[in-house]
This record gives structure tokens, C-alpha cells and sequence, in this order.
């Protein structure tokens, strides 16, 4: 632990980097935190909205820094990965906040010769809102965050990101970055699929004949449609794997209604009831 | 339109009956709303929290109402309309508030002789609340309300249950039975099956792994099963046809992903992404 950091630098100030900006802010535990994007704009609203204390449009900045985020979108990680780490002073701890790990992980794993450290990491803390004017401080607050070692990953490299995410109000959780993607598939990548499919083939006629349900169950779907098809390509086999098992279990619900079954059917519905509310509304 | 009722009497003081009866009474549209059902403790609730202004155990009680609503689950909705129907005045006019409308449509139609007049409704407020515990006066404002006639109903009794619904804020749309249970497999029954198939193959372990989209996409599936599995059964073969298209929609998007075609992927996913955000949040 090494808290406060003396300079942040994070790249990328959309929802998540905007937010934790604000964050490390709020809660002092960054003496200076730099934003750095390509957007003029987006760097100029993380400032106005005071989500960091100053910006660059220089991958450079992070030379300055004593702890690097990446926080752009998966594509874009592995790059911006290699990018950072020819900058960064000699040691410099470095994390990333996508949404699929493996390849992140493998990428950096890949390259011989590093300045910096790395440990992935992944705060469960979306949103379908984007941009630095969805940015709130507490986003982390109560979530959990998942940090993905690889094999050969220092253990205290390992602790010290934990530390990171533990300070903004997260729970952490340390698992190898396959086993994240295997449970992401589930618990977010294939729900967006399905909630897709669901929006796209309601004809627009029937639209107003939509209540709550409908509603909730597309509502991920509004995300956009770029960042989403990175995350999907990223994760392929894990997601058409979930989906499978999710179809397998429509088809056993599907099979009982052919069949008349109620028995059965009350059986299925109160078996998804019981897990869905083991969550909470 | 005959407004204000003199005597409205609910079957059924759950949710949706107890919404009824508490939107009747604050908006003074009814001088007395009687509530009849079997289970003592929910007429109890539903008099402590002036939802009705009288309660009866006794359905003959609708032979004092001038307008009676059957808002009981689906299963009953056939059984009670016939009780009732035995009781009414003569020419009393009758509708229900079930999610399907074709079986209750024609097993009204079915028998010969009735005492009543009736023309079936199906007000899309629900919630996974149930119970007068989660009744609202204002459950009706801004919602809609389908009316479904069958081809021999007179004009002039649509129009008098459609203005009923009116009367409470919602919009009304006048269809056939069987265009209803059509349009409602898509937009409310095929994403209960969904929703509980994602919640049902989720393991426990993992749930700590979900976020705002998983416990969105699943909420549903927290409703209850046997009222749930009484609709899905009744509208098998729509339901079933609503899941099998939009499964050609997941099927379009994990060959793109097989494919590792990501313009494919984002022209899908934008499709969905634009449909959905056409309803707003």
C-alpha cells in the first residue's frame, strides 16, 4: 500500500475514468490526477467538471505519473497498454479497467521487455450512459472490482492494485483473467445479447405495447453498439458458450409449455425466481 | 359514458385491483368500490389502506355493482367472469384485467346465455410487486390499456370499457383477442422466458459477478411463477414463435462472432441500440 498516490494519470476520461478521477479526488487519495484522451472536448469537460485536476493530449504525461489507468474501451487497451508503458518511468505500476481481461492480460504477457508493471483489472461498475458527463465519483462505491494476475504476476503488484480499487469503496476479488471472461460471459456479455436480439426483432408498431419488463430486460442494449461488439469479439467462444446454456434452459421451459406441463413449468419459473431474488431488486 | 360508477366491484385485491379500486376512489369515480375475495387478510389490507371502500368474502356482491372488474392471475379469470356473471344485475357491464385475452375472450363467448355484458382489457402496469401491499392510485397514469372485443360486441360496451380505463390515465388501443396475445408475446412474455432462463443458469457463485445489466435483464424473472407459467401456458404457441425469432436474432449475432465480422456485429447491435433507445430509459 502506498496511499495517497502522488500523480494518477488516466487514460481515457469517459464514465470510468472520468469517475475515478473524481474519486481519487474526492476522497484525496491522489495529489494530482491527469487526464489524458485524443478529445479535446472530453478533456475539456473533465476538467470543467473538475473530474481531474489537470489534462494532456500526450500519452507522454504518464512519464509523471506513480500509478497509470488505462480506461478506454477494450479494442483500444492492448495498444494504449504498450503505448503508456514506453513512457512511464522504471517501475511504474499500471492497470487497465476493461471488460474482458484474457486478451489484455496476454498481450502485455506477450512482450519481452517492460518499464512498467501491470496487474488487469475490471470494476463491475457500467453503466449504458457514456462520456465524462456520466462521471460520479461514488460509482465504484459498494461494487466489486475483479483483478486478473497472470501467472508470473508479483504478488505484491498484485495487492497494491487491489489496494486501489479497495480505497475507492470496492470489493476485490483475484481470480486468472480466463476464469473472469468464463463468468463475464454470463453475467454481463450474454445478457447484452439477449437483451439485443429482444429490442431488435419487437417490430416498432408493438413498441407502445411495451411495459416494465420489456423495458428492463432491453434496457442494456441502448449501450453502444462499437464498445459492445469489442467486448463480444474479444470474449467469442465464452459468449456463444453462455448463450448456449441459457438457450438449452429456454428450451426446457419452451418443452414443458408444448407439453402442457404446469408442473413443470412452475418448476423452471421458480428456480430462476429464487436465484433472481437472491440478488435483490 | 356513465361516470362517476355508483357501485364499482373488484375481484381480486392484488396488485392491480387494489391500484383499481384506490384510483377509483381518489379520483371520485366511483361512490362505493367493493372488493371481493377469498383471502380475509388481503380484504383486511386492502380496507386498512382504503384501497376499496367495502370488502365482501361473498362474489354475489357484484349483484349490487354496476361496473364489475375480474383482477385476478389468468388461470381463474374464465371460472370467476362465469360466477360472476351469475350474480350481476342484468345487463351489468363486465371486463377483466388478465394478461391474455384470447381463452378469456372466447370462453365468455362460448357459453349461450349471459346476464351480463362483457369486453375483455388488459391494462399494461404490471410490476413483479404483487398484493395490495403494492397497490398505487397512480399505477394507470400514462400507461396503456388494451381493449379487446370480439367480433359481436356492441360498439357502445367497448367504448364504455374503454373510457373506463381512460378515466384513470391510461391509453387506450381497441384490437382483436388474438392480435393482443400476438403482440404481448413479444413485448412481455418471450422476455419473461428470457429473463428466467438467464437467471435460472447463472451460477450462484458467479451472481457476485453481476451488475446493473444482468440484475436489469433478469428482474422479471423475480415475478411470481405460477401466475406466470398460467400466462405463458395460455399463449403457448405465440410465445414460442416470439422466442424462436428473436433466437434468429442471437443465432445472426453469434455467426458474426464466429465470423469475427465486426461490422456485421455493429450493424446488429446498432440496430438493437437505436430500437431500444426509441422508448427512452
Amino acid at each position: 500500500m502506498k496511499l495517497p498516490w502522488s500523480t494518477v494519470a488516466i487514460v481515457g476520461v469517459g464514465l470510468i475514468g472520468g469517475s475515478l478521477g473524481k474519486a481519487l479526488l474526492t476522497r484525496g487519495l491522489a495529489r494530482r490526477v491527469v487526464g489524458i484522451g485524443r478529445s479535446k472536448a472530453s478533456l475539456a469537460e473533465a476538467m470543467e467538471r473538475q473530474l481531474v485536476s489537470e489534462v494532456s493530449c500526450d500519452l507522454a504525461a504518464v512519464s509523471e505519473a506513480d500509478f497509470v489507468v488505462v480506461a478506454t474501451s477494450v479494442g483500444s487497451i492492448p495498444r494504449l497498454l504498450e503505448a503508456a508503458d514506453a513512457h512511464v518511468a522504471e517501475g511504474t505500476l499500471i492497470t487497465d479497467a476493461g471488460s474482458t481481461k484474457q486478451s489484455v492480460v496476454s498481450s502485455w504477457q506477450k512482450r519481452r521487455r517492460h518499464r512498467g508493471r501491470f496487474v488487469g483489472s475490471h470494476p463491475l461498475a457500467g453503466s449504458h450512459l457514456r462520456g465524462p458527463a456520466a462521471a460520479d465519483a461514488t460509482l465504484f462505491e459498494g461494487r466489486v472490482a475483479v483483478v486478473t494476475p497472470a501467472a508470473s504476476t508479483p504478488e505484491e503488484d498484485v495487492e497494491e492494485v487491489g489496494s486501489f480499487w479497495a480505497s475507492l469503496g470496492s470489493t476485490v476479488f483475484v481470480m486468472k483473467p480466463r476464469e473472469h471472461d468464463r463468468i463475464l460471459a454470463m453475467t454481463s456479455h450474454a445478457p447484452h445479447v439477449l437483451a439485443a436480439a429482444l429490442a431488435a426483432v419487437t417490430p416498432d408498431a408493438d413498441r407502445r405495447f411495451t411495459a416494465g419488463g420489456w423495458r428492463d430486460t432491453t434496457r442494456v442494449a441502448g449501450g453502444d453498439a462499437e464498445l459492445w461488439a469489442d467486448i463480444l469479439l474479444d470474449n467469442a467462444a465464452q459468449v456463444t458458450k453462455a448463450v448456449s446454456t441459457m438457450h438449452g434452459y429456454t428450451q426446457r421451459m419452451l418443452d414443458a409449455l408444448a407439453a402442457g406441463d404446469r408442473r413443470r413449468l412452475v418448476r423452471l419459473l421458480t428456480t430462476a425466481k429464487d436465484k433472481r431474488n437472491a440478488l435483490g431488486s
